[in-house]
């Protein structure tokens, strides 16, 4: 058995996601500087890494879960909206069309390093401006990478996904859940 | 513009779905025999459609949507479990296989009727016989279609979907949205 469980994340979706399994866990935010380049793909699971390698240190008899997520659109991440004019302009971009979201997860238990990647491809339906500009007026979009919470009223946008639910609210739980009986933490 | 929107279903989870939207509406029971034998992507259209009509006899001025879920395995539908070895039976037919969720709608608008079909494929991670007592045990399958809550602990044994999420917790909410902006509901 490994030791207690933390989420080295200060995302409230994933803090929640992780309840939704019924896990007991405390949460220690990772000082890591989140501006990275690169692609999207290898991007999430480097900073995925820094966040629980950060933690780990701190808390060395842990069972260390770093998790990064990033919305992309052919190839190019959708980081969160500076105000609600980048937001119309990224929900312009994602109207009609599939894009990515991925996530890195880094667990560290005793020492040792497990890896896992998820991807989900996700269908926006054709937005007019007039959604465009009710959705931002929600104010939902702000904050949120990509400009859009699909557990809010974004999932009426989003007539199908190919892939893991909770990977595009923030946290891929069947995957986390897998990597967690890996390490003999849930049976 | 119609009248105000009726949703013809008792379950709280279309409501949740449907205020999730950011739309007004009324809540009417339809008063339906809803043991239907037949092919569940027949069934869920015919009950969709008795359940809006028995509701539009009473509210003839509203804009009436019924819907009707099935979960389906191998084209047989599985309902909700009679007790929890009922429900373990149904979990140990789901785990490591691809199943299907489909939903039927009916929207009645000043005498005209519109059909809407959602199918939404699901798969289920390998279940061991200890996930499926834990599960049994938390009380969640009981009272739902297959056993299962994908919005609940369910989700974590959910790896993958190819679909609408909302269809698989009781509303696709992305046609629900296409068929109120055909009658004019919403802009």
């Amino acid at each position: 058995m490994a030791g207690n469980l933390i989420l080295a994340s200060s995302s409230p979706r994933r803090r929640e996601l992780l309840e939704g399994m019924g896990l007991a866990f405390q949460v220690a935010e990772a000082q890591v500087d989140e501006n990275h380049p690169g692609e999207p793909k290898a991007v999430v699971r480097h900073l995925a890494q820094l966040k629980a390698r950060d933690v780990a240190q701190r808390f060395p008899e842990g069972a260390i879960l770093g998790a990064d997520t990033l919305v992309s659109l052919d190839g190019q991440a959708l980081g969160k909206p500076r105000d609600l004019a980048d937001a119309a302009r990224m929900l312009r971009m994602l109207s009609g069309r599939w894009h990515e979201v991925c996530t890195g997860i880094c667990l560290i238990s005793r020492g040792q390093e497990y890896m896992g990647f998820e991807e989900t491809r996700v269908r926006f339906a054709a937005l007019t401006d007039g959604d465009i500009q009710r959705y931002c007026a929600s104010g939902e979009p702000m904050g949120k990478a990509g400009a859009y919470a699909i557990q809010g009223r974004a999932g009426m946008y989003i007539p199908e996904i190919h892939g893991s639910y909770s990977n595009v609210v923030g946290l891929p739980t069947a995957l986390t859940r897998t990597m967690l009986m890996a390490i003999g933490y849930l049976l």
